[in-house]
């Protein structure tokens, strides 16, 4: 078999027996490569089977594929040319960890966040219509993702039509922790209904082709009788399963029965996340998005160090330690935003949602307006989803939520849709908003406790590494001089300090032909929201330059506001430094500054250009 | 009756005869009033009965009742000591045309975009629980704002709890136009369900004390027989009806039966869109927000000039009679956003989604990645919802989506939660999206024939009102002089464009003691993002000062671009004009600008402040 090949071709004359061989093949390949890239192991394990089924019995690209967020799509890209650069994924100039199009010709998306992919798959459906062509358009969602609004208000749209039009429903019972709410326990209901069992017994019968009409007369006849109903069918979808998400041959006979169908279907199959890696089917959200491991143990190597996310957890616990009213809320990331002790030491005041940010904000609202003080932590990336209730129901009541904006900045491996580069400007806008950026432990501790006294929204925004350390006492979110300089002022959020120090030493002993040497301060700004206008002031009246740093977009970030102001004052001259109009793809943190010249040398270099009028 | 008073008490007290004829006042109150101040009258006279019901059995404020929206919330103003300022409602200084937490303790919270009472009234539950009160938590929600994606993660976290909670469905089939999807059918199905017949009949029975076991008996043994199942009970809902919404008595009946209640609980209501005044039951979409009309015979104004709306729908029928890809989708807004005509003329290629402005996006994304050239037609503030997936979705694949982003800027009467001030911030910081804004119909007409050929993320944005009338050509995006003048240029969105123009004759004119008369131009900058940074240059070489004048939130705005260039490069002083970090309430567009120093005569005192150091 070669494996730069696209193998689609190939499969769909596979008997059973090769499919499951391939399906060995394949997890084992995985398991030892992402053992060396890190990656999303777990749910592309437990999709192996589905996903050879799926390239089995549809004629991917013409059938259109559409993967939702994109963590089950491992097998996918081996099957489809990307084989032999698996060794590559997530590494800067690799294949991405996610479907992107310019990869593969089988890639319908570049997905990233939770529960589009039936939006997506359903405009594909309707724009085929409109052509009046005839594939198939497939969506295949994770059950946690499911239950994403956006979701949701696709399936009430796609129910509603009158086309072909597949969902494959991927029930692991996690999305990343595991599933909540009272959809799961309705999934929960279908899983262990009679019709389970009787499909698992009678499977090839069921949906060999002369069994497929004696199924839907046993349908008709049970419908409003002894099954439980599926929500699906009140929302218009045919329903069929559940069917056992590693067996192939039931998978492959019930895709090809709906692919007939001329009507939207879903498609309940049960995987099982990290199936056939037993540490990761043990412990399936450690090997959700997991670093390096050792293929066969699963160990992983122990951290060094706490990262800001189990700093905020201890922060948050010590906290709530002192104050009944602090409550937690957190989107289907308890452990990932640092929360698994403060879900043990107070069960009551830790709400996991789900995937369900919009849900989070405006829930945290309700709670807060009853006299809770609630925070609510999300990765910088997906509190997007948030941002109008953020805006219109925080904000606009002016309720003292606190924001723990986890994976701000640039987070690296998972690339363009994961990078947490747009908090600042999205939140800066927002009347009332506070937003912080601590630098070290300390600073994080005085911010929180400053933001539960000012009752107002806050954002504190922290990176995906650990708190850093330097030769300064802990700030209470005032801008601090960290380095001292007389002619130039680099100003920088609490994520670009380390950057910008190492600048400022670098800058001070360059020769450059021609040149006085400049001295070089650099502040922390602490506080990006609201400015301290009297020291940006002060710096201007102060410094013959001014620059300002942050790792977030440069257009609608802090430095702006500095600009405007010295804009409108006429003193001094400023040069704003952050990530470009673009989106950033996937690497290490290093490698991505470096190639964005957000790194020491980088911003050394733009800051010569800007002085010095030369490169 | 004391029309100033707080009614709630006395409701307590009343007998179903007194509500009646009190729900008959407040009709015939409403009617006139709302036809001098223009406001949500169709919503508002459907709810009446509701409101007196609830009134009746809980005890607001120590129960919470949470509106959605607060488009159904005139009669609660009425009873809760606000009666008599009704005359002022949505004017300047008056009272607001949603529940607002200043004006009165019964107002529990400040909505105004659909879906979050579900997430707010939860809130408050959990709250209870944990403080161990004991009061009932209630939010009351249309069946158009039920679809929304954040009432349907509500309904999933909600439904999972043991806490006694009430949902009240207020089913007027409607949102804003008739209801779509899917679940509106599985509505319709309740609706006209055995139960509801059943219900009819016998409601008083059913719902008297006694009555109640029986009930349940009954129910159980139906369970998963001949009834249609509510999805609202596959997700943990105790389901009560289909109620009678405009039968007092059934409705304090089944009120007083839920509140006893310790479980989540969903009251299905049916009313009747206008119930009360025969225009409004005729033609409800007409009357959902209305401006003045005849308190008789229901007829309004004819409008004098074409809307920036009704432009906007005739360009598009015009560019889609010839080309067969374009498609157009709005979120239950045909009408208001001028799609009437585009829906009737090409029915297949429109799309009404319901409130559901996350799939809107996401499933424009599908169309464009199979060849359509989807224009998306939202409101400024109800597309924040869709922040994630414009940028997530469309900017990060680069697809050809246009935006058509009505009602941007400050729109006046609805108040803080619709004006639509943040879209160029939003916008500004996606990458690769194109922002434009045209002055009059050509502009419109060559700005969308531009965003066709760009087949790039585009957002085309015009406000609530009508194009103008400008003594030079229509634009193509670049920016253009409108009026000349050597000393001081103000760079002005197409929105501010009369105000500047108006203020630079003023400023001209202007006798200030000590100065030397300047001259001002005034340029239209046409195409806000990306910004044509060779005119900026040369404006700011040429013009002593420069400022910006733009109809969004100047923190984040088109203006601040100008300024960051203009620091960096040590050009020109910039001063920065626009709407101030604050929420803008509720008053005429007029009213507004002048309070915010928006309008000619405040951009002109804020332009001697900036050039003279004088206010």
């Amino acid at each position: 078999m070669n494996k730069n090949e696209d193998l689609t071709k190939q499969i769909k004359l596979m008997s059973p027996e090769e499919m499951k061989s391939l399906a060995s093949e394949i997890k084992k390949d995985m398991i030892e490569t992402v053992s060396n890239t890190g990656g999303h192991l777990a749910s592309s394990l437990g999709a192996v089977e589905l996903t050879i089924a799926i390239y089995h019995v549809f004629d991917s690209p013409k059938d259109k594929i559409v993967w939702d967020v994109g963590h089950q799509c491992y097998a996918s890209k081996m099957l489809t040319g990307r084989w032999d650069k698996m060794d590559t994924l997530r590494q800067y100039g690799g294949i991405s960890g996610f479907p992107k199009r310019h990869e593969s010709v089988h890639d319908a998306d570049d997905p990233g966040h939770s529960g589009t992919s039936i939006s997506i798959a359903y405009g594909y459906a309707k724009a085929r219509d409109l052509s009046g062509d005839d594939y198939s358009c497939v969506a295949v969602i994770g059950d946690g993702s499911l239950t994403a609004g956006v979701s949701m208000e696709a399936l009430d749209a796609a129910g509603d039509c009158r086309t072909p039009f597949i969902v494959i429903l991927n029930d692991n019972r996690m999305s990343i922790s595991k599933s909540t709410g009272s959809f799961s326990k309705h999934l929960q209901k279908l899983r262990t209904s009679n019709l389970y069992k009787n499909f698992k017994t009678n499977l090839k019968r069921v949906y060999s082709p002369k069994g497929v009409h004696r199924l839907s007369v046993i349908r008709d006849k049970l419908k409003y009788s002894l099954l439980p109903k599926s929500i699906f069918e009140e929302l218009g979808f045919k329903y069929y399963g559940p069917v056992d998400g590693h067996d192939i041959e039931s998978l492959t006979n019930v895709l090809r029965f709906v692919k007939s169908l001329d009507q939207p279907v879903l498609v309940h199959v049960i995987t099982q996340k990290g199936n056939g890696f037993a540490p990761a089917m043990e412990d399936p959200t450690k090997f959700h998005g997991v670093g390096k491991y050792d293929p066969v143990s699963g160990d992983t190597p122990s951290a060094d160090e706490k990262s800001w996310s189990d700093t905020f957890g201890e922060i948050l616990v010590e906290l709530a330690s002192k104050d009944p009213d602090i409550c937690a809320i957190t989107a289907a990331m308890g452990e990932s935003t640092g929360l698994a002790e403060f879900a043990k030491a107070y069960p009551d005041r830790f709400f996991d949602v789900g995937i369900a940010e919009q849900h989070a904000a405006a829930f945290a609202e309700g709670l807060a307006l009853n006299g809770k003080k609630p925070v609510v932590a999300i990765y910088s990336t997906f509190l997007q989803r948030a941002y109008d209730q953020i805006l219109s129901e925080i904000c606009l009541q002016d309720l003292p939520v606190i924001f723990a904006v986890d994976r701000a900045g640039v987070t690296g491996r998972d690339g363009e849709t994961h990078q947490g580069i747009y908090d600042i400007a999205y939140l800066y806008s927002m009347p009332g908003m506070t937003i912080m950026n601590p630098r070290d432990r300390g600073t994080m501790e005085n911010m929180f406790r400053l933001a539960l006294e000012l009752k107002t929204p806050v954002a504190v925004r922290y990176p995906k590494n650990c708190p850093g350390t330097y030769p300064v006492p802990a700030g209470n979110g005032s801008p601090q001089i960290i380095r001292e300089g007389s002619d130039v002022l680099i100003i920088s959020d609490a994520n670009m300090l380390s950057e910008c120090i190492k600048c400022a030493g670098e800058l001070e002993t360059k020769v450059i032909e021609g040149w006085k040497p400049l001295s070089y301060a650099v502040c922390d700004i602490g506080i990006l929201k609201p400015l301290d206008l009297e020291f940006i002031d002060r710096a201007l009246t102060l410094y013959k330059y001014v620059v300002t740093v942050e790792d977030g977009t440069a257009d609608g970030g802090f430095g702006q506001r500095v600009s405007a102001y010295a804009a409108q004052t006429g003193k001094g001259k400023v040069l704003n430094i952050g990530w470009p109009d673009a989106f950033i793809e996937h690497g290490s943190i290093s490698e991505l500054r470096a190639a964005y010249k957000m790194d020491s040398r980088g911003i050394a270099e733009r800051i010569i250009s800007f002085i010095g009028g030369r490169s």
